[in-house]
């Protein structure tokens, strides 16, 4: 069985990993001609929407599946017309644009911060005279690590942050204080299947996520696992989804949802029975989804622009590294290590001792 | 950094998976075209002896390590005067001949069965007069799973066992009154840094291991530990090895050395901190070596000439499926599936739930 992704990066490395103990094999899509997962497939070098690589893409894979969701809803529908495509392309369309996914998000009951549409300066200045400061101007598509989002502290920010979006299509949120935040990941198979695992709690700096721990019997995993719940039933959704939350006086708030394996579920290769990578695999296969309750207690700090010593990671007890064959370079996630252990005092060293390593070597 | 591998089956597939996360790549030198590491490197596809293949092997490679023990002895030779070759030749020297293996125990003190060499039928006639019925005729070299064996059960067994190894040199050894087989996995890396894993109890049906279970706290570990030490020590040894051990008695007796990772060591890819795959690379790479606790209680079996439908694999809880890329033929290994649980009750179901699809689909 051939599984096509889009996307040949980290992700799709991960995903071919878990893969071929299942007996599959993968082709990638992808623009970039060092793209890290290639060594594990065969690699169909360009554009994701270059009509020629997309049928030769849906002629030879079984199943299509994609590790990020800017794909160009064209290219969506034309795979969809022409073999099994999940996560399903409506689930793509939300997901692409903040504006149609917090009204999704809305109609489903599932709260969100305040927000409102601003496709010019007056919109924004309209809408900050009931949102409050501080708040967040974020374009409505194409962001993800931070990118594409400036802070509003006060009415002197709103030239520059409209500015800073360059005038693209974006809406402007209010600022959420929460106390933590967490992240679901669940699973749901073609026949309709589905697996929650335990929450990650998440830490991001920078607008980047830095560390994210896995939270076995956390009070919040019930409401989380109802609001992701309503996102896989209203999208008839087939894959790993991840819907990231704020935690504001003990209630979860979403922000927003990836329709794809997740940074935040690194953690489940080692820290979860089946790990995210493998369920995703079951499910757009229609295979019986694997357990995800949690193994020990487990952590990924992730390794940004910079990398330390292999040897000094391996040198970390309970430790695992996972490189993803990139050079470094300023801002990219260039590996994550996971932390895993039955006993509390081995899990805090070994978790301190990496961040320690992260901090030595980020370059962010 | 590179590794070379000399074979591509599905212990060289095992190696590559454990190492891709730890940013190396892989180039296997193998004589079947179709070998299942393939997908995973490059192939350097034609004989083992091939010289172009092996210069171009020692030139690509940075570490050069194999994963059957039958290399010609040239092949090693040559390699290790272009390349760092691990584990070192001299160990597959040893491996290769049961009658210097056997040899090379007693001279390091592990007790072996009583045994005798074998070169025509009057020295077989000869050893059986001592040796006591019933015993077993092997093959000095290139006999695995039970191939080259042939047991002797009365004089009248003799011609029939001597044309059964067709006239090869040979060693005749007592049968031993087992009450169990062991083995004990380790690991030695360049810097001479070892490591031992919880003991494996193992099942053999027809010449053939069937499954595998850890035994963390075995009575017999110490005594494995040390008999293993005094092989790492004597051969200089770098990488995982595999001492396959009888108990009789309350005390170890040898059987085998394999300078290899080794089938009765799967179960750590989930079972252990660890699996042996990465601590092989890890060894040769002198890089710290990873822990070898248990985690949970695993066991593998294995899948010799058909495949269940991977569904019903899936199905049980616990399990974890490897399949190697290999087409189901009688006697071969096709796949094996790793069970690992917390709780007593959840292992022993789902090692029943395995025993029973191996069983229905054995074709051995």
């Amino acid at each position: 069985m051939k599984i096509g992704i889009l996307g040949a990066g980290q992700l799709a490395r991960m995903i071919a990993l878990a893969g071929y103990p299942l007996g599959l094999d993968f082709i990638f899509l992808d623009p970039s001609v060092d793209a890290c997962a290639n060594q594990l497939g065969e690699h169909l070098h360009g554009d994701y929407n270059d009509p020629v690589l997309l049928e030769e893409l849906a002629k030879r894979a079984d199943v299509v599946t994609y590790e990020f969701e800017n794909v160009p809803a064209p290219v969506a529908k034309y795979l969809s017309e022409h073999t099994r495509v999940y996560p399903p392309p409506k689930a793509l369309q939300v997901a692409q644009d903040r504006w149609v996914e917090k009204n999704f998000f809305l109609e489903l009951g599932i709260p969100t911060p305040k927000f409102a549409l601003v496709d010019n300066l007056d919109d924004l200045t309209q809408a900050m005279s009931t949102l409050g400061y501080p708040a967040i101007l974020k374009t409505r598509s194409q962001g993800y690590d931070g990118k594409g989002q400036s802070i509003l502290k006060s009415a002197a920010d709103l030239q520059v942050a409209w500015d800073l979006v360059q005038g693209l299509p974006s809406i402007v949120e209010a600022f959420v204080p929460f106390s933590r935040e967490v992240s679901i990941i669940a699973v749901r198979s073609v026949s309709g299947a589905v697996a929650f695992y335990p929450l990650s709690e998440n830490l991001h700096k920078g607008g980047i996520l830095r560390i994210a721990e896995s939270r076995a019997n956390d009070v919040m995993q019930a409401q989380a696992e109802g609001y992701v719940s309503r996102l896989l039933q209203a999208l008839d959704y087939v894959g790993v989804i991840a819907l990231e939350l704020f935690e504001v006086d003990g209630q979860l708030i979403a922000n927003e949802f990836a329709p794809r394996v997740h940074n935040s579920g690194h953690w489940t290769i080692e820290g979860a029975e089946t790990s995210q990578f493998e369920n995703h695999l079951r499910a757009i296969l229609d295979l019986p989804l694997g357990s995800t309750a949690a193994v020990g207690k487990a952590a990924m700090v992730n390794f940004i622009g910079g990398l330390p010593e292999t040897a000094d990671v391996l040198a970390i007890e309970s430790a695992h590294l996972h490189l993803y064959g990139k050079s470094p370079r300023k801002g990219r996630k260039v590996a994550h290590v996971t932390v895993r252990a039955a006993n509390t005092d081995s899990y805090r060293n070994a978790l301190d001792s990496l961040e320690r390593l992260a901090n030595q070597v980020d370059d962010s």
